[in-house]
């Protein structure tokens, strides 16, 4: 497959049709996440009431889960959605942010990891841990590199039958079978916050408008790391750096597509 | 009346003023809506807690409560605090973000709007739907133009006896007898979160240092949409938009009136 | 005391040791907060589900609260973790935003500081509050210059057996015995929010690497400082300011560690 065509492709079905993509984020990156999805051209919505988050995925087109700044309540209403997205065939991605990190954060990201959803991304340690394979996250940060948790993101996806990706300076993305990298990004990115949770609200608006989640994954990754690139050339720092790659995201053309770097692994 | 002068002078007042604007607001704009009202000249205190809302009120010149992010215990503090402000004569502003979009979130903005606010802020969808004229919101975007939503703004302000703001590219703002358009604004602003929210906001600060709560609002929409149109001028998109915005609120000067549009209409 | 190769040493620790700094924060603040964490290369972790609080202290090297929209769950979260930290000898700072606002904030304000933080950093009305010497908080803005709080600051440092830090035009830190003054920071940090926040936050990173709280607490403020002065060189409001700082403290290098002006008070 032309992943370039592809991503491209992808993109502009996606502002054709603008999504609308439900969030149920953590308070530190809902300013930037919401920003990115409207700078690549989707439509943000952050709602979490118990009272209204089934009702609200009945008119969204992807539902995006990250537990970032989980507590009880928040759960609640992550489970009420996300099993009514299951429920209406609408489809819904996990972000296990710091799972390792403490017993309610691995049991919170593992018992909703079982609720079917079709993507799950996270950093290395986060997906070690949902896949019980590792307890060594360091707070919010990865202690491992991608490539350690290439095994267990095809183990988990396998289990719960969906696609895993697991990223880091390079991102791996599989659905148990097949295996994308994608090699995009800038060291800047990890000097900002919300990216990770950026770039888990991204692929919820790639997989509403592309059949299928792997790609669409490994599609929203590339987007995302291009666009970080592209910010990265003239930023001074992580400051100059936030606001060029909301810039980047809404200018994104097909000729920045050239600078996608997704491969079979 | 000259609609220009009065922008400046309301706009010189506020800032000798520094008027305390009170928000219990959502969490997505709370950094943004906090940041125009200091650059402009005015006093955010985001405060929510049932505990303290009452007392809080009554320091504040001003209360505006925004419903984006609602949950039970945010929506019992908004009543607590709304019912002080009328009880103290302070101006209080409502903006019933989403309001159509679930069946909670429409009654809440209905119950909230029944509680006196002098000014309700929404774009013609929230308009329509806390007037029970439709029930089309696209998320928090508004389906409608704002023009569709003048008749129902309308019917509001007498009904409930309080100013009505439908905004969208020409924003209608209306108190039952008198309307304003205001034609200010750029097409960027729609690709950034929180102007709708801000905007809501710096009517607080408005209404807070004048007596005319549909001069104040109009006023404050026109002052909005100049900055958003100054910062335009120079944006590569988004991102660049955002930080010039905040710059240009800040800089706002006698200059810069000739540029509002507000008109009767 | 070389107080600017000091500050330059303790910096250079920080940045080699990476200290992770669990915030339980405002709403307002998380994302400027921990930006600035990131950016002066430390590590931010806001966590505050009471379930995990006390968990995630084991890992983490320094704790920061902050009351800025306090909430009885939050507040019982910061109790836990509070705690917890004093039993683990862990650092703890304590921001106790708008003491003196409400009757609720100023109790939990001073409820906190009597569970025995290393360093309380506030302005000058609200450490007046938490000293019980006043009640003119004006919002989260501060009624008082930080010189009129420095007699209260060196009271409550002697009760508490902490260092207090009185931040302003100039700030006064101090722990009972000696005193020291820092003279950096531009007008233009008035104008953007949470900046105290961060202030608090980078407080939490210094301690965590220096032994003596009160040199650490000195140096994080002049860093600060130098950052918002060099951030302002160039800005044309309070937009570009933002962004500016956080390249600063990305950049802050042994350059600029000649504008550092810390004195013995």
């Amino acid at each position: 497959m032309n992943y370039r065509a592809e991503t491209w492709a992808t993109l502009r079905r996606l502002r054709e049709q603008v999504p609308l993509v439900q969030s149920i984020t953590n308070y530190v990156s809902m300013d930037v996440t919401a920003n990115a999805l409207l700078a690549i051209g989707a439509a943000p919505a952050m709602v979490h009431a118990a009272e209204e988050v089934q009702e609200f995925v009945g008119i969204a087109h992807a539902l995006v889960i990250n537990i970032g700044t989980l507590s009880p309540p928040w759960v609640e209403a992550m489970r009420l959605a996300a099993d009514r997205a299951v429920a209406l065939g609408k489809p819904w991605v996990l972000d296990p942010v710091g799972a390792g990190a403490t017993r309610y954060r691995t049991a919170t990201a593992r018992e909703l990891a079982e609720r079917r959803p079709d993507v799950i991304r996270g950093n290395a340690s986060e997906i070690l841990a949902v896949a019980g394979a590792a307890n060594a996250t360091r707070g919010v940060d990865s202690a491992h590199a991608s490539s350690d948790a290439v095994q267990s993101a095809l183990t988990l996806a396998r289990q719960l039958g969906c696609v895993v990706a697991a990223t880091g300076a390079v991102d791996y993305v599989t659905d148990g079978v097949r295996t994308l990298s994608v090699s995009n990004g800038h060291p800047l990115m990890t000097r900002v916050t919300a990216l990770g949770c950026s770039a888990t609200a991204l692929v919820g608006a790639f997989v509403a408008v592309h059949d299928d989640p792997l790609v669409a994954t490994a599609a929203a990754l590339g987007a995302l790391g291009v666009a970080g690139e592209i910010a990265a050339r003239d930023s001074t720092g992580p400051g100059t750096f936030r606001w060029k790659l909301l810039d980047a995201l809404y200018l994104l053309d097909e000729g920045a597509m050239e600078m996608v770097r997704i491969a079979e692994a």
